[in-house]
């Protein structure tokens, strides 16, 4: 059986492993990919020598579609495309930035293109650049959230209403219910990141894997609203901006505050103190490392199970 | 076909009326109940001898089950409830305060007890408590809101797993689709607020109706976060907190910024400048006042139209 999303990407399930920076490399997509999802290598953190050696890397252990995330926002854009292109991927998922720029550069050389939305009005700036897919992201999101702040129950709908396009939903979702329950606010499959943090095959320091079992609800909180907001596990660097932030501290200020690598210092080399730690709102369910094939079983599992039991228990009245 | 919820609070679909202050009337309350749902009157905004007055209102046009909400944290809490038995009222919502208080008083006198929360940490809390039903209440809604800020596709899973009494969920509702979603991620029925201040019999000023139709995606904010937070339509009251927020206004500020009065002159006196507007993110897919029982039907449609295509059309993989 397959869906819109399954057949555009030309994958078993409409499972989309999100890129994430310093935790998605060749391993975590590739891993992916053979378990019937859509493995994204995360180029945001990547410069482009790295990405080639993890896109070649990841076509030696999988046969199957991968992708690379590229954030918009970055200055290198248009080498990792060239690369991209040269190495053969077919799909690209863009975020941070205007879909009209690249989408149409990409299709041309063969390649499917999402884009990363977190609001209902850039659907339109979407299907004028013609992407082949549209990832909504809600305000529970560990990644680069919208001003908006809509959260996943309230965007998809309206993201829904406003285009024909497949539509993927991301943001607080984990679990094969969580993915039924998207499925059900008119998504056509789903993007997950934070589960795939705990994963054996992600590139994210065993310390950052750790603290991800250890958070819980509260744990997180959506930081840098005044730059890009990011949602960060709390600890004493966030404690640091959410003190600036408290006292009204300017954009120059917590530029500096932020300060160069910290993203890298705390999910890639583990500094849980004074790292940046981006993490989702769901993080608060997950509590245990697992192969990636394990987490694709179980979400796949529970997924069936929820519409069994939506079918024939519960749900009558 | 019943469920846990309609059984328990004997209505036909297991629907709540959200108990919203100068919005929930016994006028609203009542058609609520007589469309099928379970209505409730909002109590937070109401003087004591008022709440009497509006339950006998209600009682004399409706003879199907309907409720009150009380926040626990108002002065005349005690008074509310002693009428509330006096007038045989069989359903009780609270919030904002500790459910140990009055839920055993409350079950005593025959009365079912509802406690409302905003993060799974007090799902214990409830069950220490007894309360007969949790309703728990995402970030996306327009009600006192968590300082957690958990949205319900994050929050209802996680309050499923601590618990096996019957969940509302809350935050984020106004459709059948959205409700099926609800479901789907544990919940067993949906307390629906905003959508309601957008019906005829809703107590709401005429312009507050007219501004939540108008409302966009992005048009809320949650503010108050140093206080208690809630979530509001954009207007130069709300910019004017908004700005002390910024420059890191104290609690006493924002106290004396707030003044006295401000909801009832924004959502009863229809005050769409100075008003304090309270509304769930939900807002941004509400556009026509429509009959409550108009309003109950759509729900009840679309969610068996939901639930008829993800079994027979789109979610096989």
């Amino acid at each position: 059986m397959t869906n819109r999303i399954s057949r555009l990407f030309n994958v078993q399930y409409p499972i989309i492993q999100g890129g994430m920076i310093w935790c998605s490399g060749w391993e975590l997509a590739s891993a992916v990919s053979n378990a019937g999802g859509l493995g994204l290598i995360g180029a945001g953190s990547m410069y482009p020598d790295v990405l080639r050696e993890h896109i070649q890397k990841a076509k030696k252990v999988t046969n199957k579609p991968f992708g690379v995330n590229i954030p918009l926002i970055y200055p290198d854009t248009e080498k990792l495309i060239e690369i991209i292109i040269e190495e053969g991927v077919k799909v690209v998922f863009t975020s941070a930035g205007n879909p009209k720029k690249w989408t149409k550069y990409l299709q041309d050389n063969g390649i499917k293109v999402a884009h990363v939305i977190a609001n209902s009005k850039l659907v339109a700036k979407c299907e004028e650049a013609g992407v082949d897919a549209i990832v909504a992201e809600g305000f529970e999101a560990g990644g680069h959230n919208g001003f908006e702040e809509t959260t996943t129950m309230t965007l998809i709908p309206k993201v829904r209403e406003f285009t024909v396009l497949p539509v993927i939903a991301a943001g607080g979702i984990a679990t094969g219910r969580q993915m039924l329950s998207a499925m059900v606010l008119g998504a056509d499959g789903v993007q997950i990141g934070s589960r795939f943090v705990a994963s054996e095959e992600a590139s994210a320091h065993i310390n950052f894997k750790n603290e991800v079992l250890k958070t819980q609800e509260g744990g997180t909180d959506l930081m840098f609203k005044k730059l890009i907001p990011v949602r960060l596990i709390k600890n004493e660097f966030q404690q640091k901006v959410k003190d600036a932030e408290n006292r009204g501290a300017t954009k120059e200020e917590l530029t500096e505050i932020l300060g160069k690598a910290r993203a890298k210092l705390g999910m890639f080399e583990g500094d849980l103190v004074e790292g940046e730690l981006e993490i989702g709102q769901v993080v608060s369910i997950i509590n245990e490392i697992k192969p990636v094939s394990h987490i694709i079983s179980d979400i796949v599992l529970e997924y069936k199970v929820a519409k069994e039991q939506m079918v024939h228990v519960k749900y009558e009245f």
